[in-house]
């Protein structure tokens, strides 16, 4: 479902500084996303940013959207419904994402299937194996369209099932250029989600991003060939975080590409050799369970999810520059550095109330001077990004 | 230390129907080899076999000592000083063994490195380069002697410490024909254990006795390219029920020469990818810590070792023939079946003290109708052994 506001909420989730977790923040003490695009250059301004943080022009995001709409994608806003149930207990889930194909897959049974891009003959085997066999067994099989084993875990999953392909640029910009018609026959048959918008072509950032959506989307992550300090290691940990099940394929100690796997296994991750071992370990989904019973989610509600936001309400009680005045900003900058700090440490150690230090934190993230982070945590940048 | 009279305790091992739990047993009950030895032929009779068991000849024991102190083995007997404390713990400890080399050893920390004689060249090289570095570490490496993973240990272990192989046959049957000079080379920079009589050529029922003395002497198992159903997986049983640590080494699940081991590794086994993984999770050896504090110990305590010996205790209440009459053994044997029953089971069952019970199953097993098996189990012999 699209909302009204849908070009209001597109344009804050693309503003300057505005992050996924400052966007929903803003949602909620604003109420609207245009209210808080009306709020943002005062709370920039008292954050000690002199210009207000650029947002998109109205006609471009319109044009996207009509774009889209003759692409056939689907939009999905955060916590308006058609939103993936599973995606949006991510603290951090993004503000909007666009979806080609069936966009119903996303609320379905799902596992992700990742690991490198310079895999074996025999990993991308046994990736294409599991995921014909999971996708057999009823479930979405999601991986990142990547070289190597997502690739081989589409390909296996597309003759049994269903399968979803996570992006990390804009819809129109398939990568690798190789995948392009893969990313068709999935678009066709299953889905293809982005978050970035149209015309991105992917760069090294966003692929931590297009990592926590495929964490986001499943029930757990099904880890082929990684190497120690891989990217799969990454989508791997956001999972854990997020409660939801790991579980990783053995490989030889004299294969540096089973290393990430293996340590995955000594942590705790369920030794898989086919996809009994994942089905045999396979938490309930909510949409079968209800959420709150679920283990997955008696586990996975993320820290400081609500925390911070009950700092806020009533949002009006807090002015958006503290009474103390300027004061609380120079202080939270002080006791911040580029390592995150959790926010509750924070506003022990100041002497401003909890409210105040939430305030100062927002006015000086549109400022572009720390960085909200999940966990409830805060890290200061290194340089304004202005 | 040999006891004065070892040639006893050698004839009453070697005695038709006396296995290492039944030794134990008539060893506690009739207080010494000789007595237990006379009071042989009156056992079986009572337990339905009308001809006595039969002993080797004195002479013929006499002889074999003669020959294995010219090859400068070493006697352990079981329940005297100088039996390694860690195989002491097996319920069914071999009442004797012959060690050429250096039998302190195997009071030393020790792991014992199994797997497959088929192993693949990989898999060989994972198991030198393991048992080197256990063996520089200061740990006694425990092996078979087998083709393939065992010889590789061995081979790994010779040059950065010390090693241990434990053999199916006779101190003089080296098996394979091809490891002769590699058992040389142990017995004299290591040691060589042997339960079997001098002159035994190794045969199929040989081996699991030789696997359980493996398990019996280490702190753990480390399990390197086991195929489902193989040796190695009954030396990993035999040690994980006697309480010791285990340790698998992964594989890929496209070679069915790691199914064996990512099965233990599903079951909880330490995944194992180098030396550092057995060090770090190595229980405390009882020469460092005491027997009742180490935590192997505290678990590995076999069921019912002490329960049917205080059963027996004292012996002489328990007349060999119980006064009820021959009707226990009908009862008893009417009970069984081939496959095993715990005894504990039986004397709930039957009519007749435990005491009687117990009796007539020592009778029963002297006669070659039932068997005495670990854990406190007892079954059917399908048909008398004479």
């Amino acid at each position: 479902m699209i909302p009204r506001d849908a070009e209001d909420r597109f344009r804050l989730a693309r503003t300057e500084g505005v992050g996924p977790i400052t966007y929903r923040r803003l949602m909620r003490r604003y109420g609207s996303a245009a209210a808080a695009l009306d709020a943002l250059p005062a709370l920039a301004r008292a954050g000690g940013r002199d210009t207000a943080p650029k947002s998109p022009q109205p006609g471009a995001i319109a044009r996207e959207i009509d774009r889209l709409g003759q692409m056939g994608a689907h939009l999905r806003f955060i916590d308006v419904e058609g939103y993936p149930a599973l995606l949006a207990l991510l603290e951090d889930a993004p503000p909007v994402i666009a979806v080609q194909g069936d966009a119903e897959l996303l609320d379905r049974p799902a596992v992700a299937l990742v690991g490198g891009r310079n895999a074996s003959a025999n990993g991308q085997r046994i990736a294409e194996t599991l995921a014909a066999e999971l996708a057999a067994a009823g479930l979405v099989v999601v991986s990142g369209m990547a070289r190597g084993v997502d690739a081989a875990a589409h390909l296996g999953a597309l003759p049994t099932g269903r399968t979803v392909a996570v992006i990390a640029g804009g819809l129109d910009c398939p990568y690798p250029p190789e995948n392009t018609d893969l990313q068709r026959r999935i678009a066709e048959a299953g889905a293809v989600v982005a978050e970035a918008p149209l015309g991105t072509t992917p760069q090294a950032r966003h692929f931590p991003r297009r990592n926590r959506i495929i964490a986001g989307l499943v029930l757990g992550v099904v880890v082929v060939e990684a190497a120690q300090r891989s990217g799969s290691l990454i989508t791997a940990r956001l999972a854990q975080e997020a409660g939801r099940e790991l579980y990783a394929v053995p490989g030889s100690p004299l294969d540096p590409r089973a290393r990430g796997a293996n340590d995955l296994l000594r942590q705790g991750a369920h030794l898989t050799e086919s996809a009994a071992d994942v089905l045999d370990n396979l938490p309930d989904h909510p949409s079968r369970e209800g959420i709150g019973r679920s283990p997955l989610f008696a586990r996975g509600a993320p820290p400081g999810l609500s925390a911070p936001d009950s700092f806020l309400e009533p949002p009006e009680n807090v002015p958006s520059t503290a009474p103390e005045g300027p004061i609380p900003h120079a202080q939270v900058l002080d006791l911040l550095e580029s390592s995150p700090t959790p926010v509750d440490d924070l506003v022990r150690r100041c002497q401003f109330s909890a409210a105040a230090v939430m305030a100062a934190l927002l006015e000086l993230e549109l400022a572009g001077r720390v960085e909200t982070l999940p966990g409830n945590r805060v890290a200061l940048l290194a340089a304004p990004a202005f």
